[in-house]
């Protein structure tokens, strides 16, 4: 599914969230995962006060909201958490484009996840995080996200997961997201080097085709991936006492991975410039071919029709058509005409 | 309303300013806002020499002058104020690029404000700023800016805005300057992806308007920009008392802004480029159709109509046209003709 | 042959070696060198666990398998020296990107080795090197290799290589196989040089394709070279105790040599895009004389063939006809037409 | 007046200096400038040995020779003040480019002085300077130049002119040109912007021509400013003991500037490089419809003219020709065609 | 001549010196000069081993062989000398890239010295550079070379060639053939803008021909210069005893004047490709003008020919036919359809 900017609905009363955006979803589900070094615990979240027993037990709980078009739960939670009416009115809005807002009690990040949805299709969703000091809220539009492998690794203690807190959670979600984008851009760029080929050994006519339907792809990338750049590289300029200095270290690594898949794409852009460069001179060629076939008949048949034409004139007295084999002294005539039309396109070797 | 530039005018006596450009206003109106951390005062100026009376109480006063078809003021504001009267001039010439001029004691700004106006459309104006110790000027071409959020900022002593000086204030009204050339280089932005989307899946005649109607916006863009980026990074590089230490680090933060600003542009640029080549490849390629269409037909009937010509002859004796069914041979033999050059075309894949 | 990706294989269970490619030899060839400064051993090892013994009496163990499409050996040697079983995997599978694993323990690198074989034909065959304390195994698709200069440097204690230990030998290999693709880009820039001198000089139509060709062979080598040097890069990167510090040196050389033949791998590639300008311009030069010769055929031809169907009509009075020498003064008539368009064309020094 | 280079004369006897160029001026005209702090003085040189009579009181003596045509003068000053015979050379041959030799007792510096002369031409115009401790000689090819603010500084005492050195007037002389080849650049690039506009809203015939135009006066620009830049960059890495450490800033400072310029012509360039582009695709657009045009007509026309020429043959027995309505009848289907033609192309959107 | 390159012959047996190349001169001829501070010696050498002597006595000698092809004398100098038999059998093949081999005890150089021949053509000959401690060989194809000035110099003793020691010679040499590329660089340069102001101004059917041979000299300059480059890069990078800290700034030196050469050498590229497309644009520009031709003269006699074609029907009855006037009424039907259509173009602005 393509993804759908509401620019317009920007202009709405700042500050009251809206859902803005197709629904995605019907229902809202929340999931909470609160943990230590030592513990873990798991659990759906159906009142949405629920979440405060378990900010008050652990050291990190992780709250995921899928489904955001429900504008009511979202306000209960901004206003539980002390969370700015403004930020509350951005995670409900799927029009965004991916930002960070870095300050220091809090830092509020939009950014769009990519991942391939059913029948291999390019899906964007956004994807809300907003971390204070022992919480981290991500709301997503819709259930199913790439955040599977790092659950799995808080359920068993894999990695040092467990025994950092929120803000290295926070990095190994937008790490996944980022290495997602990877992924996509490498399959996309296959696909790119592949077409390649084609054009290079037998181009025809699908070929502008699948060019612009490939730009289109890249365009769809490059619009979800510059600004996931700069809201990645806002962490490295601002400071901010939620991040630790050991932290701060990973956010960099993550900034150069954004880097190298943006180049990338710039890689695959300039390849499919490169493309239409070659299947613009191929139509060249083969415009040559038309013009060379046009002409050679042309140049050969207007002659000989003009030759027709002088003995169908009604003039009273034209010589030739009194003689006997006036007529096939024409034809005689037509057909050296011809044949040396046709020697001078040979000695040009234009057949 | 687009942008006249009075570049003839320069010629002028100088020194004594004269109002060139586009009258914009009829009356001139001036405003006055006096503040300092603990008062603030907002006052309309009816004459000039009441200013006076604010500049000795406060440390900080802000004047905005709209409108300066009428020179009169402004030659008087001068006079008063001890201003050069080169920049006397230049305040009266809405015509100038913008530039920056920084000294001991005073610095002196031209910057462009662009805006959307009236149906959505495109508007820059001149705005000259004056900062000396305790008096910052503003010129403004009309009412109407980008101010109101500033204003609202001394007013209500919101965020650190009235706890610094002038050259903070200035500041701030160059940095939302540039933020609206920030959204609105957005704005165009989006525009070129959504034009690069609509050519790449059905690209029309009106294509071709678009990307230049796109280029032209952009060059007015970058005719507006490029010189307010020059006057924005000349603070980074004069030393001026006039601004302190942490203020200059506010200042480079502007200028990486702009540079951003005009980053992104250059990004439109280059993909209004790569869609003229798109839409040069869609051109050639229906060329091609065109000449395929016209040499087919051309292939097809040339010869047949020579044959048509050749028995339109006199001669006064052509066998073939005593022979009974001479003509329905005729038709065989050309129909055979024209069904073999199809074939050829058909074998070629032409159709 | 043409290496062949298999990116659908990607999702099959992890950890579990399947060999995945084209299979390239029918049995498994085994060849270890032990070696120290002192002594140097080459056997062919048969049965996998022979090579424990020499890991026990030398400081230094090279194991060369040649022949992955038997996966079982592959497990074997994977279990017997404790190598991760995703590794095991990555071996099997002949359709991976140069890479490179650099951790505390051990040095996984995945790299193309590219090299002319029978009838000058250009092979890119996969080699997966595991690397740690004393043992360094090599896997090859088959047998042959770049390797032979080494060997016989191990043999015959030339040069440093038999002082230093596995890293340094390692080094060795991957200089091996980058001094190949400097020397294939050599040779094919040549090519790329001469085929410049030939469209310069005389285009004809196997220009095109030649460019073509070139430009899926230098395709051929980004699509190798660009990985490798990443898997190389990443040696800078990384730190780990079996590389040294003056061995890291050994490997930023290297960095800087694949990076130079990269760079020259970009210059090739923007001479091609340059030769495909020339070309196009002279497909648009020669259109440009093949429509000058349809417009001077047609534009003689046109008027003169008009005059003729007019005195073809059958109006009962055109008083032309009934003149005695009116055929001849219609050919006059024509031929006077003819010759001023001749001589327009002339003057327009069309011919 | 377009500036001439003459090459071929290089092959001169060198050493002897020979006036090469085209004569600008019959006379020549000495004046000479001598001042420190407190005096000034400024006369016309009839003898010059006259010169000396100044060196011996002033600390300071600028002697500006208009006039090279004439060599003699000059080879009597290069004896008189011992400059090399090969620069005395340099001198006289106005087909030189820009050129800074730097010494530990001399500066001898060739540059082109660029302005708009009459009918808002431009000009260039060779300006050697020859600097020594206290004498500062630069002769010109005419009377005429763009010193004359310099010439009101050094007489009015203004600025910190007179209480430098000549080091400093030679930089002052540099700035003053740098900075009219700056004003010619700006002027030519609001040719360019204007003539941008121009292209995108209504491309005509003659914009091929402007495009040209600017091209070549971008060249001749380019010419001239490459050459001086390099010049200029000179000062900055060689030292002699001539130029103060706080000069040195001031050559930097002009360095820069001249990088500056540059940068805006390589700026130009590229937009008339993608003027150009913009150009050939309206002119591709433009064949289009011309080919469009062509196509409709033959289409429709080739079938039914075909038609007519079977009606036209000769044949005895033609079923036709024998109806009593067979010309209408033809004229039904010949209308038909030609319609079901024009709506082929209606449905195809050609017109 | 241009230089041929022998590729096939690098299988030859390695060591052994075979000359490869075309043969430039029949006799060999070895000049010595000898020299210190004090005392200079210059002969031609007959027997090799008089060399010996001067070695003896001096502490520079430089050994000049003009002609290689007789491999005999070269490989009894690398015998007598102990110079590697693979350098003798480098510098007896003239094939080679410009190459720098910098080792502890001698630099071996083969760079290719460029110059003007008879007729002013370009010329390229191997020139190869052997230095050991106290004496510099150097090899030549054949007498004639741009040495001169450099002999001169040791000869008078001027400048600072005879105080120092033989790897100054060995700079001086090179900085005298990157001089001389600097020179041709720079003639070819200048031809190039010419070429561009022609094309601006008349772009006539040469102009793709002389296009094309710029772009031939350019590629043969860029082979010949870009491994010299690398060259001589190569002294910056490796440290050699048999260069001094001081000299190592010489080098430096060249390095960057190369690097400069190099760098105007893809500016006359850039130029070439732009003019090419002005050309480009040009031929299009005059297709265009051809279609207009043909599509005037087209659309003006097909309406009207069909016209003709339909009187020239034999149907018995065709009411027009038997009208008094009908030929005079046709003849002015034609005549106002010819004129409508020629009235549309001029509305058109087609001429």
């Amino acid at each position: 599914m393509r993804f759908v900017v509401h620019q317009k609905n920007k202009s709405e009363i700042p500050g009251k969230p809206i859902f803005i955006g197709t629904k995605k979803q019907d229902t809202i589900h929340i999931t909470l995962m609160a943990y230590d070094d030592e513990r873990f615990v798991e659990v759906t979240i159906e009142t949405i006060e629920d979440i405060l027993k378990y900010t008050e037990q652990y050291k990190n709980v992780w709250v995921n909201i899928d489904g955001i078009h429900d504008v009511a739960p979202i306000k209960k939670i901004c206003t539980l958490f002390n969370i700015h009416p403004l930020i509350a009115e951005d995670i409900a809005n799927t029009g965004l484009r991916s930002k960070s807002d870095i300050d220091d009690d809090f830092i509020f990040t939009v950014i769009k996840m990519m991942f391939l949805g059913k029948y291999q299709r390019l899906h964007a969703e956004q994807v809300s995080m907003y971390l204070t000091k022992n919480i981290l809220f991500t709301f997503q539009e819709q259930r199913g996200d790439v955040f599977d492998p790092i659950r799995e690794r808080l359920r068993n203690k894999k990695g040092r997961i467990r025994a950092n807190n929120l803000s290295y959670l926070k990095y190994c979600l937008l790490d996944t997201i980022v290495d997602n984008y990877h992924l996509l851009v490498e399959i996309f760029g296959e696909n790119v080097e592949e077409l390649e080929d084609r054009i290079l050994s037998n181009p025809n006519k699908d070929i502008l085709e699948s060019i612009n339907k490939n730009k289109i792809e890249l365009n769809y990338f490059k619009k979800n991936i510059r600004p996931a750049r700069e809201a990645i590289s806002n962490f490295k300029n601002y400071k901010t006492p939620l991040i630790t200095k050991r932290e701060q270290h990973f956010f960099n690594d993550l900034n150069e991975l954004i880097g190298r898949v943006y180049e990338a794409l710039e890689n695959y852009k300039s390849m499919l410039s490169e493309q239409l460069t070659v299947y613009s001179t191929h139509v060249n060629y083969k415009l040559n071919e038309i013009m060379k076939l046009l002409t050679i008949f042309s140049v050969v048949f207007i002659p000989i029709t003009f030759i027709a034409g002088i003995y169908g004139t009604n003039f009273e007295f034209i010589p030739e058509l009194k003689l006997k084999y006036g007529y096939f002294i024409m034809w005689g005539f037509i057909i050296a005409v011809a044949l040396s039309m046709l020697l001078f396109f040979r000695k040009k070797k234009w057949f």
